[in-house]
C-alpha cells in the first residue's frame, strides 16, 4: 500500500493470530513464481480448478509452482454451483490419495467461489487439515468468498450447510484474470463490492456510484481500488469475529433473500452475486419498513444494483404462495435460530445489524419485490 | 479425584484454552439428568447412535435430556467400521436439516469409536460447527477415541483420511455400560489401555499386568482406575499438542501396523483395538531391531496383549508379497511424509518417539509376525 500507482502490488492483512495471512492484489501475479515464495514447504502441490478456468490459467500456475514443489498435480472439477456437492469434493480426496499425498501437501484453489469453497473444505478435512492457497479468478471470489476462511459444500436441503471455518495461507488476487470474466460474472462480483457500502462505508458507496462505469469497463485502476477496499473492510470484520459469533453476520447483507432465490430456483440458475444483488434491495426494503432507513436510501441502492447489471426483481418461487415459499426457504438459513429467521438489515447508512422481523412485513417486501 | 472410592464420580480435564473440557467418569451417569447440566443452551438435541447401542441406552439418554431441551431427536446409524463413510454421515446431516436444526443444536454421540468419530465430524461440519458431547459406550472409546477431538470418516483408500480436529463440550464415561460390552470389544479397549504403559507410564503397565484379571472380569474399581489413568495420560499429551504437530503422534503406537491390517482385510474384519494390539507387538519388535529395547520388553508386551485376549499374529494380506502389501498400505498412513513411513517406536521403557525405519527391517518384523 506504499504506492499510489493502482497497479503496484498491494497487500491487505487478515489479522487472526497464528492464522493470519496476507491478501496480495496486483497485476501479473498468477504467472510470477515470486508470488508463491515462503509458503509452507512440501514435496507436492495440488491445483484444484474447474473445466472453464483450467484451460485459461492452470498452465501458468503450474509453471509458477514447478520451481517450488517436486510434484505439481491438477484435479479439474466440473464448473458450477450445481457441482458444489459431496461427489465432486470426493474427486479432490481421490486425487490426493491416489497420488499418495501426505499432510504437508499444499492445495491451490484456482477458480471462483465454488472452487475456493470446495478446495478450502477439502483442505480442512484431508488428513484433518492441510495448507491451502486461494487464487481467485472471479471478481466475487477476490472481494468476498476467498477471504475469511468460510468453506463449504451444499446439501440438497440448504446452501453451504456442510463446511468449516478454515483459513488459507494466502490469497492471491491477480487483476489481469478479470479481463476474461463473462459480463454476468463481473456484475455478480460488483454485487458483493456494493454490499460493503451500506453495511460499513458510505464513502465507498459514493466512490462505487462515481466509478461504476469504469468498473464495468474493467479499468485496472478502478478494479484495484474496489478489490483492495472490499478486502480491507472484510478483513476488519473477520479479524473481529472469525467464526461469526456476531458482527461477521453483517457480511451476509442480502444473502438471506439471495440464498432463498438460489435454492428455490435450483443452484446455478441465478449466480450467487445476482441473488445477493436482488436480495440487498429486498433487505433494504425490509429495513425501510422497520423504520431504519428512508425510501431514498432504498432507491439509491436499487439504482446502483441495476447499473451494475444485476436483477432487482425477484423470481416467483411458487404460484400458490410465493412469499410463503421464500419464508420456508429462509428458515433453513444458518443465521436462523429456533425457526426464527434472522435478517441483516441496514440500521442506518453505513451500519448493519441482525434481527428478526414480523412475517407480515417480510411478506410485503417479497410481494412488492417479485415479478 | 477427591475420593478414594473407585466409583465416586471423577473428572479429568483436557486443557486446551477456550476449547478445554472435562471427562466425567463414574457409574450411573447416562441416566442421570444432572450429568448434562451446564451444556450450551439450545432448543434441540440430536442423539446419534447405532442399531446395536440404541436399543440398550438411547431411551435412558433421551429421558435424561428431555428436561434440558425442547426437542430431543434421534438418528440411528448402521453399526460398524464398514459404515464409517460419507453416505452414513449424510444421514446425520439429513436428520438435522429435515428437522430444521439451527447452529446451536447440540449433538450427542452415544456409541463406540465409530459413532463418536462420525458424530464429531458431523458436528464440526454442520453449519461450520455445532457443539457436541461424547457419551462413549465402549471401553476403547472411553479411554481413547472420545477424548482429544480427532474426528473422521474413512475413504476407500485409507482409514480416517477425511476429518477434523474438533473438541467436544464434554466426555461422559459411564462405567456401567461396559457390563454389556461383548468380550471381543472389551479386549479391544484393553489394547488402547495397555498402549499408555510403554509410551508414557511403566508403573501403569505394572498395574495393568497385576490387574488384567480384574479388568477382564469387569470389576468396577479396576475399570474406573484404568479409564481414569488412560484419560489422564491422553489429556497430558493432547494438552501439549492438540493438532498432532509432534508429540501427539506417540498415541498412535501400534496404529501404523494396525491400520494396515484393518485396511488390508477390509474394515470391520478385525476390530480397531485388535489391530492396535497386534500392531503394538510388531512395533515393539521393530523397536528391538532398531536397538531401542531388549527382547524381554517385547516378550513382556506380547504376553500382556495375549492375556488381554488380543491377537499377536498378523494376518497374511498377500500371498505373493505379504510384507510388500503391508508396506504399501502403511505408506498412506497420515504420519507418512513424502512416501516415507513414520513409525511410533519405543525409545526406552515408558518413552516413545516417531521415526522412519529401513524397509528391510520392517519386512523382517512383518515376516516373523504374520501367520
Amino acid at each position: 500500500m506504499a504506492s499510489n500507482s493502482p497497479l503496484a502490488t498491494q497487500q491487505v492483512f487478515i489479522d487472526l493470530g497464528e492464522r493470519s495471512y496476507p491478501i496480495t492484489i496486483g497485476a501479473g501475479l498468477l504467472g510470477d513464481p515470486g508470488t508463491y515464495l515462503n509458503l509452507p514447504t512440501a514435496s507436492t502441490a495440488l491445483i484444484v480448478s474447474n473445466d472453464t478456468v483450467a484451460p485459461l490459467y492452470a498452465q501458468a500456475l503450474q509453471q509458477s509452482l514447478q520451481g517450488h514443489y517436486n510434484r505439481v498435480l491438477q484435479v479439474i472439477l466440473p464448473d458450477g454451483e450445481a457441482h458444489k456437492d459431496w461427489p465432486t469434493l470426493q474427486l479432490i480426496f481421490d486425487a490426493l490419495l491416489a497420488n499418495g499425498c501426505d499432510r504437508k501437501t499444499v492445495l491451490f484453489a484456482l477458480g471462483g467461489g465454488v472452487v475456493g469453497d470446495m478446495t478450502g473444505f477439502a483442505a480442512a478435512c484431508y488428513m484433518r487439515g492441510v495448507p491451502f492457497v486461494q487464487v481467485p479468478t472471479t471478481l466475487l471470489a477476490q472481494v468476498d468468498s476467498s477471504v475469511g476462511g468460510k468453506t463449504a459444500i451444499n446439501h440438497p436441503l440448504g446452501k453451504n450447510m456442510v463446511g468449516a471455518f478454515y483459513q488459507p495461507e494466502r490469497v492471491i488476487c491477480d487483476l489481469d484474470v478479470l479481463q476474461t470474466l463473462p459480463p454476468r460474472e463481473l456484475s455478480a462480483g460488483l454485487a458483493e463490492i456494493i454490499k460493503y457500502g451500506p453495511i460499513a462505508d458510505m464513502a465507498f458507496l459514493d466512490w462505487i456510484e462515481t466509478n461504476i462505469g469504469a468498473l464495468l469497463a474493467r479499468e485496472p485502476a478502478a478494479l484495484a481500488h474496489a478489490v483492495r477496499r472490499s478486502c480491507e473492510i472484510k478483513a476488519a470484520v473477520v479479524g473481529q469475529d472469525e467464526r461469526e459469533a456476531g458482527l461477521r453476520a453483517i457480511l451476509n447483507f442480502g444473502h438471506t433473500f439471495g440464498h432463498a432465490i438460489e435454492s428455490g430456483l435450483g443452484y446455478g440458475q441465478w449466480l450467487h452475486g445476482e441473488g445477493v444483488g436482488c436480495g440487498m434491495v429486498m433487505a433494504a426494503r425490509l429495513s425501510q419498513r422497520l423504520g431504519l432507513v428512508d425510501a431514498a436510501f432504498v432507491e439509491r441502492l436499487d439504482a446502483l444494483v441495476q447499473r451494475a447489471g444485476l436483477p432487482v426483481v425477484g423470481p416467483k418461487l411458487s404460484a400458490a404462495d410465493n412469499a410463503g415459499r421464500y419464508l420456508e426457504l429462509m428458515r433453513v438459513d444458518k443465521k436462523a435460530e429456533a425457526g426464527e429467521i434472522r435478517f441483516v438489515v441496514i440500521s442506518g447508512p453505513g451500519h448493519a445489524t441482525v434481527r428478526s422481523a414480523p412475517d407480515a412485513l417480510v411478506r410485503e417486501v417479497i410481494d412488492v419485490s417479485c415479478e
